[in-house]
């Protein structure tokens, strides 16, 4: 195996002290502080945020380390440092190029804030690179060359795993690291079933409402609060420029869908679009460096048919969009015919293929139906067919299904796609409850991911009704933290329960500034408590509002720990030990009558 | 069988149209309206709400009607009427008799409030009754005597089933229905396994905050958005006669825990507790109306030790007093050695026990440890010892259980309690998201309720944090009743999809005032939509804020279906659709080599 060695990143406690144009910090609590993890030999190192803890009855707790994806923090103006830069370089398998550049039609129809944003930019103003002619510059085909790279490096100390790992699943196409050559700001992060479950929130703007500083907050929002990669939907104005701003600032992955800003090329009108448009606008987007980019090639003129009986038709924007298309030409869907050419594009730039599910449930009447699990067939086809590229793949899934018709569809999925990384919707497991559809969709994710999806997409509370705002990203992203980490604990996961048992133990022993501190959301945790209990004092008082100060359970339960934690009830409890042994040994059990029969007669 | 022939229950009009002092209506939306499904036979009547919705294009859509807890409404200085009492009185099998009555100290130490209320009110003063010498008067004794009740006539009605099916229910203890007959006011309701899952919403004051109208607010407000039974966790002032306000108001069964009361009793010093003290409590709260209790009588004084070495010890209020009072006294837990003799007093009023779980874990740390199974164990003997007196039973569970370790939870309770009915808390699935701990735990209630449990314990944004406020309710009982639904539909329950399909099929039509309607929370839902689209008139409109107006999929699926819905179209269909079948039907699939090899030769 070769091995590059990559020069030292950038330290990025510079950008981290700089001021932000944001009201709020990166950090979630005064007690958290980013801090890294290091492989010293090979110059990499890993953001982490660090969380301080106070001693138990004056026994020090290690701090805890979590998963940081936030990033060193930048100027929005001005973007972050290039960190990969240096790494693609070495490789000496990429080059800069005379580029395709950004045309006025690329900001959709009404382009009304273009030109402000463009002067107020003062950052790099990066000049694409592509492989080489005859070179293939995929993470995929490193691994499969037996070469480890610094990304798979950085992913493996992000998720304290074997780098060998992290390679073996690159090249079985059970993982992918979704990053551009032209999107150096990322920090790699990997997306697998052998890892840690990711989430990714949707931001965009549209023809209705929202602005590029809009935008751009929501990012920062996002990876504030954890999200591990970031689709860009917008179809409205500025689209070309808006993904500018994101993607410098960006220090996750970011996604998109061409085929939405293709449609804004045309005016809207589907059945003008042509492969040559739809191609331009990747190639556009490849230069700006989106790392993942959802495709509906799978949605063939055959199967929309399968959608006229459902409940809920069509309800993938994308995937109506080619329908409708393959209809109005009675061709098959450009993207599946063009599909091989897609690969090759893909190829040059390392971007990661989301295949999209055009034909997903829109409701649970619809799921596992004849047209989804149709077009699930074309999208393994089609992972096949870009892996034959060392074009790295993950597959998208639904969307709305029933809790119980859930595992079936990862476990399909995987078995078709032979392990190419599942990216599913939720699923909303229930229709009943819009305004408050993170919660649906949050039961379904878990169970999903706890059999094998990689990566989440988040639902808002807005889901249905409206695009979402801050505070709705904000729930998004915690409520999926919440079902990806439980997935992982439920999947065993080496160390996934760390977290938790640090917030116990602070809770049982009423540290109530490190159970807020070891929490998702410290602030939303601090406020609640201190409606009840405002005072400062209440903080480290051994009681809470549930019970009042004479009457709590965690105090008699500690009184009862130190009972037994004394020198002299060592000996009393050790007895009492044996003894509860003893009893559960023999059975634990008394005489159980048949329950149906007799119980009358007392 | 023998039936009674109970008198018509008083209609519920007056009260409805009765002013309320609360500022909410007891109806959810504009096209929401009570209604009664008969069963002219028997004279009895069951609530619903009735959502009417609009046409489809011109074809009228049916109301959809669906289950109510809210009850007739009343003005909370009267109570409701007594809508069981004739179903009571006619089996003449009760008296009433000169009871125990209302003492000072049953207010608690500081009943600074009593005094008001009391001379406020202005309903029913309820005589209290008991069973006759020698008789049981239990829905289970019923049940199993092969007697159909009033009671079960009402609750198959509710649940639209077969009467015979709850009177096998609950004579084999797998179901019950809790309704002392000193509660007349209660609409009978059902759990078990084999209806639909129940939610229970938690309130009370505590020594810190709140007052009785807050109390009796929280009840009202939690029955509108679906609460199906509320315990009153009260451990401040006033315990007695808020309580009393609680079930004179109250449509749904009431739930206590007795030992907080004695606890209060005896100026909240543990030690000093008594069985006496403690079976006062419960003959008073059985003569109030209280329908079930939670008795820790499976904490043993050698299960105690342990706990020790847990990371969250016990958490359990009611059992921490206990087990304190074990070890203070190095006796054993007297709930359990007078365990017949409550068998005895709850079966006077059919009262039943949910059978609480004080060694419940705290933490996912300690989840399905020896504790908790232990406890588990006697819960099983104790189920056995109730049903000997056709005392009802209801088995709490936990409490904090990863994903992977929910199921056996209640697959192990099931079958050693020979199916009695399962009641969890949750159970939250990590313990690293406070603030969020309805989501937390919905995850896991859903799984917990899929697999057999009966009915789930809400939990609301402030668990481990401060007493939930109204916000806090209703955000708990909404999130439960998706947690319950989303288990009813997965466990094929008949019907459970009608209301998700009849929401599917408005919002595929863009009929968004029946999408609101529809929902578990309509007001939130419009809010939401309303703060993107304002507009009137975008309610009727074709397109919606995420998308805009010419870029909708749900517009263009619609077309899709209009287009093949059309005459000329049929014929094409009908082809398109046989080719599709044709080729699903020869495997549908293409030659997939395999991925591990090969792949990169392009």
């Amino acid at each position: 195996m070769t091995a590059f060695t990559p020069e030292t990143p950038a330290p990025a406690t510079t950008s981290a002290s700089a001021p932000l144009h944001d009201e709020f910090t990166l950090e979630q609590y005064p007690t958290h502080s980013p801090a890294w993890v290091d492989d010293e030999e090979h110059g990499i190192r890993v953001p982490v945020t660090r969380i301080e803890l106070e001693d138990s009855n004056g026994r020090a707790n290690d701090p805890v380390d979590v998963y940081r994806t936030v990033g060193p923090g930048s100027i929005p103006e001005e973007g972050l440092p290039a960190l990969r830069f240096p790494w693609i370089e070495n490789r000496l398998d990429t080059e800069t190029y005379d580029a395709r550049g950004h045309r006025i039609a690329d900001d959709g129809r009404a382009a009304v804030r273009r030109g402000a944003p463009s002067q107020q930019w003062k950052g790099r103003k990066p000049v694409p690179r592509r492989a080489k002619s005859g070179r293939t510059v995929t993470q995929m085909h490193y691994a499969r060359q037996g070469i480890i790279t610094p990304e798979m490096r950085f992913v493996a100390l992000r998720e304290q795993c074997d780098v060998e790992l992290v390679r073996a699943e690159l090249a079985a196409g059970r993982a992918i690291i979704p990053n551009n050559i032209n999107h150096p700001e990322s920090e790699p992060m990997i997306i697998g079933k052998a890892f840690l479950v990711k989430i990714n929130a949707n931001i965009g703007n549209s023809a209705v409402t929202s602005s590029i500083a809009e935008e751009v907050q929501k990012l920062r929002w996002a990876a504030k609060w954890g999200a591990d990669t970031l689709m860009d939907l917008s179809t409205g104005n500025d689209i070309h420029t808006t993904r500018e701003w994101i993607i410098r600032n960006s220090p996750i992955p970011i996604g998109t869908v061409p085929i939405y800003q293709a449609l804004e090329k045309v005016d809207g009108d589907a059945n003008a679009l042509t492969w040559e448009v739809y191609r331009d606008t990747v190639i556009e987007q490849c230069e700006q460096g989106v790392d993942y980019m959802t495709v509906h090639a799978g949605v063939l003129l055959r199967y929309v048919p399968l959608t006229a009986d459902r409940v809920t038709g069509m309800v993938s924007r994308g995937g109506s969009i080619m329908a409708g298309w393959c209809l109005a030409h009675h061709e098959e869907n450009f993207l599946y015919t063009h599909f091989d050419e897609l690969c090759e594009i893909f190829a040059r730039y390392d971007v990661a293929f989301s295949l999209g599910d055009g034909l997903r449930p829109g409701s649970i009447a619809d799921a596992n139906d004849a047209a989804q699990f149709a077009e699930l067939d074309t999208l393994a086809e089609l992972t096949e067919r870009a892996w034959a590229h060392d074009v790295q793949v993950m597959v998208e899934g639904p969307g709305h299904i029933p809790l119980h018709l859930v595992r079936e569809n990862v476990e399909r999925q995987q078995e078709l796609c032979h392990g190419a990384p599942f990216y599913t919707l939720g699923p909303l497991v229930t229709d009943i409850a819009p305004g408050y559809d993170h919660i649906t969709s949050a039961i379904g994710a878990t169970e999903i991911a706890r059999y094998g999806t990689a990566m989440l997409c988040y639902v808002t509370p807005k889901e249905h009704l409206g695009l979402p705002d801050r505070d709705d990203v904000k729930t998004g992203v915690i409520t999926y933290k919440i079902a990806a980490h439980a997935a992982d604990i439920a999947k065993g996961h080496p160390g996934a329960t760390v977290r938790d048992d640090a917030l116990s133990k602070a809770r049982f022993e009423f540290r109530w500034r490190d159970q807020f501190a070891l929490g998702l959301d410290p602030e939303t945790a601090e406020a609640f408590h201190d409606e009840t209990l405002p005072a400062e004092p209440a903080k480290t008082a051994h009681f809470c509002s549930m019970c009042g100060p004479k009457f709590c359970s965690m105090r008699i339960s500690q009184d009862i720990r130190d009972t037994y934690g004394s020198a002299e009830a060592q000996e009393a409890l050790a007895g009492m030990q044996q003894k509860s042994r003893e009893f559960l040994a023999s059975g634990g059990e008394v005489y159980l009558p048949d329950p149906t029969v007799g119980l009358k007669a007392d």
